[in-house]
């Protein structure tokens, strides 16, 4: 999928939501703990009732992990199920991987080649800290993504992030702003997109002009407090270039019978937001 | 496990030596294939040959993730194949892994937390791009250690980790020695490590006046080209302090029915040079 694509479906479903399946089996819905394969039930009614208003989904994969080869088969299950819808839908597996170029070849295989381990998103999550050959094993997959942290949600993102560097001459700018200005010479704006925090939404006019063509994945509206309306008038590009999401705050609204009604209205209301604010910008 | 009982199993086995379970299933022997679980029947026999000269294993995760959910039963059966052994060895997670607070929880959990993916390490290596929020649920983990990468073995090392990060004062460290200096207060030396590659062994005399009393892990002698003799001079400390991961040199060193043999040669020859490096040093 390229990013003219991705920018169709935006506009088709008039949302650039992302939905984070980050489906904690000790948050899901009492009633679902009976069935065979909990997560997966929960997966597939999110998906019925949210697939109208997002134009991504987003498994974090700590969640399946942690449940060991059970989660891993959750996983596959929901990748075939959203396998029919999957035209107008840009699928990310957040892994936040990176590793020597031997190792992250295996990563990318994981999620992007069907046939190793059962998946294939469009998309994955990298961290940059081992640099280059740590992240183009996932660029030479045609049509795939790799999707860069740069400037995270979490308040650790000071730590290093947000520390100067200095460069040869003399100029100096934040760690995360190095980060972009060298990986985006690895790939093309079809082939990388950077994570940047909604609780840093301040910081969005400054990375546009660094890179004004990319896509960005922006974590951290609703449960970690980042504004979308502040997200969409620094970050928008002509595409939109945003993608927005939003895990907890719509998956996790209710923990009752009704957790996938409630979900739904979430996913719909931010979808109206973000169809005013579409309208708005571009 | 604390810093003295490694200093234990390696004074009893007189080996720093690490032996990467990087079981790549396109590369173990042919025969071995028609196994019902051609990995975890190779690490068998890797364990078998080695365990001797090995104070330490590490699985590189990323080598049974390529496998999904088969993969990962591959990843128990190998650490429930260890477990009468490993009183006497030092298991770990090589993930890289690191996320937002509520998630890196996930990780910690899958990674020691036997009871959720029936998996329990003593270590996993994490990323700090993300800072202390995303390594402090693995410290929260009583024995338990996060080994945090600093100054990695790949060529990507020089993209962001060498470069000069500015202080407050005006005074400006490597990105990598910064993560140390900051990271080493987020808990003491028998919670945390860091990798420091082989190919790097020049810098390990100016590592150790940051992290005197750290262990740290060395990745990159053997394929990679690191040399362990510099690794020992430069490197150790009074107890030790290295544990010195090598994976192709020896689980691959041959691919043919003497694969294990072969390991064990190899696993015995490094273990000899370490042995008297731990005589001349200590």
């Amino acid at each position: 999928m390229d990013k003219s694509r991705i920018f169709d479906i935006i506009k088709q479903k008039n949302s650039f939501l992302c939905v984070g399946l980050d489906s904690d089996i000790q948050k899901i819905p009492t009633h679902l703990k009976k069935e065979k394969d909990p997560v997966f039930a929960f997966n597939k009614q999110i998906i019925d009732a949210t697939h109208q208003y997002a134009m991504a989904y987003k498994p974090n994969i700590a969640f399946y992990e942690r449940l060991g080869a059970k989660g891993w088969e959750s996983l596959a299950k929901t990748m075939e199920y959203l396998e029919p819808l999957r035209k107008d839908l840009f699928l990310i597996a957040d892994a936040k991987r990176g590793d020597i170029g031997n190792t992250s070849k295996q990563y990318a295989d994981t999620f992007f080649d069907k046939s190793c381990a059962g998946l294939e998103f469009d998309s994955i999550t990298v961290s940059p800290y081992m640099g280059q050959d740590s992240i183009s094993p996932f660029l030479q997959y045609k049509d795939k993504w790799a999707i860069i942290l740069a400037l995270t949600s979490n308040d650790g993102a000071y730590d290093f992030q947000t520390k100067s560097l200095s460069e040869e001459d003399n100029t100096a700018y934040p760690l995360y702003q190095r980060v972009m200005e060298t990986s985006k010479k690895w790939g093309n704006s079809d082939q990388l997109m950077y994570v940047i925090g909604a609780t840093k939404a301040f910081t969005l006019a400054q990375i546009r002009m660094i890179v004004p063509e990319h896509f960005l994945l922006v974590p951290g509206v609703g449960a970690q407090g980042g504004s979308l309306s502040e997200v969409a008038k620094y970050g928008m590009n002509k595409q939109c270039g945003l993608i927005v999401n939003s895990s907890r705050g719509i998956i996790f609204a209710s923990s009752d019978k009704d957790f996938a009604t409630v979900a739904q209205q979430k996913a719909q209301s931010i979808q109206k937001e973000m169809e005013a604010l579409l309208q708005q910008y571009l």
